[in-house]
């Protein structure tokens, strides 16, 4: 039996902390792990840009709740839940996630929480666990599932790795250059042809 | 961070085989784990009469497409998805539970497969695990959640009795008498304030 393990943002909804940074204007925000892959190290710097600015939860909120699926995911998305067992696992945050959650028709997402204070500044964050994406798959592995994977960049790779198979979703040229062993695709229809045959 | 791990049938929709028996007439087909404990001996006892009947899955599949959910049942999982991941664990079979699955909004199922034969006949069953239902709690407790667990019946004691918090929905009466312990409702309300204050 086959389950599906899929990033969120990238793949099924644009990055979030970019779109933050267009709406708000601070450029410094538009950094991601495609910039800096050492997670910790770049959500202790976003944090405190948003504390520089007096930007709390709710203003973030409400700039996500602007953004929209990637063209063509929900349909994706459908036929997957369709056809198998998918759950999204991410590193964004449960508070930042719900919007898009909804606008994607609720699939089972695994992913962190914010520490927020009473006055609704984010003081801190919660990783569930370290290494997160891959120890999913190893769960789902030891329940007796062939675990099909895909994602776009350096934080999904060892979760990709972990996969009985893999796929690149619109992953940057570094990524592609790094990781030749994993295939790439930008298109939705190619990753479906793809889960198709790796579930035949 | 909160997960929810509850059971299909009885909860969110009736019970599959009861339906099938009713809508075929063959009485026999209406024994559940609430009859018969031992599931491989519930399962043979099944797929012999339908092989007896002449029933093949295309005639099953009809018959589960005119079931729908529970009363109240897709507002509450609705509720439920809106504020935490839930993961239906079934001993149910994909073949049965997509259409169900449609009605209730695709939420993630892990549940079992059938071995169907180039005519269509129902050869077997393939349990994707022993004792699934507990496993995948173990699973998600080894991914740093803490597990909130609900279902009906017999095939639900382990799970429930693994998770960090458990309630019964509608259970029969000598599942109420055996299992004292644990917390019994007939109501959705109910249960989303058990699910509240377990999670405050």
């Amino acid at each position: 039996m086959y389950i599906i393990c899929s990033d969120l943002e990238g793949v099924f909804v644009p990055e979030i902390w970019i779109n933050v940074a267009q709406k708000t204007g601070i450029e410094e925000l538009k950094l991601t792990t495609r910039d800096i892959s050492d997670y910790d190290v770049l959500m202790k710097r976003r944090l405190s840009i948003l504390d520089e600015h007096k930007l709390k939860l709710d203003d973030i909120q409400a700039v996500i709740k602007k953004i929209d699926p990637l063209d063509g995911a929900v349909e994706f998305l459908n036929w997957v839940r369709e056809n198998y067992p998918i759950i999204i696992v991410s590193d964004t945050f449960v508070e930042f996630a719900s919007p898009l959650m909804e606008k994607l028709g609720r699939p089972t997402l695994f992913c962190n929480s914010l520490i927020v204070d009473p006055d609704g500044s984010i003081s801190g964050y919660t990783l569930r666990q370290k290494d997160g994406k891959k120890k999913v798959v190893q769960a789902l592995k030891g329940l007796s599932y062939q675990v099909l994977a895909f994602g776009d960049s350096y934080n999904d790779i060892t979760m990709l790795k972990e996969a009985d198979a893999s796929f690149l979703f619109r992953p940057p040229a570094n990524v592609i250059e790094e990781f030749p062993e994993i295939q790439s695709t930008e298109d939705y229809r190619q990753l479906k042809e793809w889960i198709k045959d790796a579930t035949a």
